[in-house]
């Protein structure tokens, strides 16, 4: 083990004849929390718990570990310490990042579940790791307890993967089931999340996708060797999705879920995190509640699933562990060495698939001739029209699904569209991603 | 790259700076040649195929693989050889054992997809491994490409996981799916599987559960840390199940799988092969056709799911392939070192479960009558009977559910029904895995 052999480290060797690695723990939250608990109480681990780093500390303290563990407000505390992996499950930018920095230059690895700061900064992260002989891992940072990360660095290291595709934030989920089972609207399920602890109060980040966008973001750089920044993929908000939108997806046996993907052609890397129409019959349609699930696509092996709880203190927790484990190895489950040079493709959301068009209007006769005119000449193939029975002519929604053809072409004709004087709101637009999301 | 430093290496320096790890190949069928074409298809790799050894090695020549590579039908040839790393894919327990211990021994690391003998003598071969400074990997003998060796011991080693449960066997799976789609015959299901080459013309490894064994003792080892033998698990054939049986799952939410299931309560593991009844919802119940998936249950994270390709070629050839990357990065993705010691449990067959008999017999009355005079007196609760209408009297199936109980009680019943004089054949016992195989 590469840290124990540092001169201030107190590594000991225990019963089993395996050095001892003394781990600090930087925030001491629901994860953090979890984390203290799976290192107290896991036999068999040469893993010690010795520093807990967090503010008001005080009223931290807790009488479930061991009374020589130093409890402190003072990241110099740790860095002077014999740590050997700085744990950082604080969350947050900053101080982080700085935090990090500084463990690195004092010779400690750091695990992290922090996907903002290392969606924005991990490869600069691991070059400052690797210029101190140590490492950075971040198992913990997509999808909570989904071992995708170390999945698609390791086990599929040998395949060529160029896909990946996924369910990443499950209050998105949670939201979406919630309307999909109950038939409520977008506000009561998301006041239900709120209810139940799994929607923030401002709830912009996981509803609008930018959690998931950083995600994405580390599983391309991960899986696709793609370095993207978060910023560069397109987010849509689920924000629009009706119960009546769930009605008319199960008439095209689909369902509708929060879908962050990420495809490599080429050069071009098409990326976006938006709500989608998945066929039921796909894996990613029976991720239901706060789940998650990622499929990734290589072109020797297929299609691969990696499915489990995507949050929650413990299995984020399991993660984290996993990670300090595999750094205590002196490994890294983090971003490829050299050996696969990093990408950095165009990236664009101009997917070419069906689409799904839902329309809120004042019925009057012409509309539907008056809408085909215009995707007509937008060179845009209808391939049906549905009107669901018993709705009100002020307010009256109807479906068209337009054949395979770029989503830039249809926003263009929307663009036309939501002008005309019958729509009561703008057309909600959704990709349907059938036939090409099978694990069969 | 700890094989680089041997004397006898030839292992040179990329451009990128990454030694070349030199290949040495055992086997060249199906898995073989796939393995040789991504080695010499996928870029930035520091990987380098030297040599092939197969019998009859003539014949197997082709013409896309660098002409600098040594075809032999000598393992003498690859011992004394510079390669790094010897694959070994050719299958079968003999010469396959010794081949790889003498690899061992002349300072090769091995990567194997061989199932029967890593659950045979995977332990052995470890410490043999260890002695001689190598390593020993064989993610690809369980499951193909899903890459759930390197998940449950690397992804998920933070948590302490009690159970495994899984498909392991495409063949199994693909001959019930046909009977559940089709209302084919068992026996008509097998066929259309032989005449794919989904089924071997002896088929029994597969449909009498050989085959998935020897992966469940595998995934035990290294998910659970319990050392098994695979004979210590009981087998069940799929061979009675009929079509009539999943009108009846269906009817109980169900449907019926070959399900592999591991899980360790105190001293015991709970460890059988054998066609079950899992509900609809279930993962398990979406997996059609070929694929394999594992889900695996820890105290803290609770259940991941891992799916995909378990069979082929080329999703084999990934495991094979990220294995040698792994052992080339000097780490396996083998049975754990001494961090967590290997347990010895009791293995039993005799779970607690709701169960399924499915009976047919000769109509008279007073038959349920009888039937559950046995079931009261062996202290069994009936939970429901249920009859599928139009059959004849003279083979008339229909069903019994049982409440919850061991499954030892039944079979102790059924040897008394059996024997009485309306059973047109034996009863048909299945274990009903409801409600708690959920991922949800």
């Amino acid at each position: 083990m590469k840290a124990s052999a540092k001169a201030d480290s107190t590594a000991s060797v225990t019963a089993n004849g395996m050095r001892t690695c003394n781990v600090a723990l930087l925030g001491f939250g629901t994860v953090g929390s979890s984390v203290a608990k799976i290192l107290n109480e896991r036999p068999g681990t040469n893993l010690r718990l010795t520093h807990i780093c967090n503010r008001n500390v005080a009223r931290k303290k807790v009488n479930w570990l061991p009374p020589d563990i130093v409890w402190t407000e003072k990241i110099e505390d740790v860095l002077s310490s014999g740590a050997d992996v700085v744990v950082e499950v604080m969350g947050g930018l900053q101080p982080t990042e700085d935090w990090i920095r500084w463990s690195l230059e004092a010779g400690k690895s750091v695990v992290t579940a922090n996907k903002q700061l290392i969606s924005r900064c991990g490869q600069d992260l691991l070059s400052l790791a690797r210029q101190h002989g140590q490492e950075i891992a971040f198992g913990a940072s997509v999808a909570g307890g989904v071992p995708v990360i170390s999945g698609l660095h390791e086990g599929l290291a040998g395949d060529d993967l160029f896909k990946i595709c996924g369910i990443l934030n499950g209050t998105c989920n949670y939201i979406l089931s919630q309307i999909e089972s109950n038939g409520v609207s977008f506000a009561t399920a998301l006041r239900e999340a709120q209810k139940l602890g799994f929607a923030e109060a401002d709830p912009s980040e996981d509803v609008d996708g930018l959690d998931a966008r950083a995600k994405l973001a580390i599983l391309a750089r991960v899986g696709l060797h793609c370095a993207i920044e978060p910023e560069a993929t397109r987010c849509r908000s689920i924000t629009p999705i009706d119960s009546v939108d769930f009605e008319y997806a199960h008439r095209l046996g689909c369902t509708i879920r929060q879908i962050s993907l990420a495809e490599l052609k080429g050069n071009e890397l098409f990326a976006a995190v938006q709500p989608a129409l998945v066929e039921l019959t796909s894996p990613l349609a029976s991720v239901e509640g706060s789940q998650n699930l990622v499929m990734s696509t290589g072109v020797y092996g297929g299609e691969t699933v990696f499915g489990g709880h995507g949050a929650g203190g413990h299995p984020t927790a399991v993660a984290v562990v996993s990670d300090i484990l595999a750094v205590a190895r002196s490994k890294t489950t983090g971003i490829s060495s050299a050996a696969r040079p990093q990408k950095s493709p165009t990236v664009t959301a101009d997917f070419t698939t069906k689409h799904y068009l839902r329309f809120i209007v004042k019925d009057r006769p012409g509309i539907i001739a008056n809408l085909a005119s215009i995707l007509s000449h937008g060179d845009i193939n209808i391939d049906a029209v549905l009107q669901k029975p018993g709705c009100p002519k002020s307010h009256l929604p109807f479906l068209i699904t337009l054949e395979e053809c770029k989503a830039s072409r249809v926003e263009e004709a929307l663009e036309q569209i939501d002008r005309l004087d019958f729509m009561v709101q703008p057309c909600l637009h959704l990709p349907i991603l059938a036939g090409e999301l099978h694990a069969k």
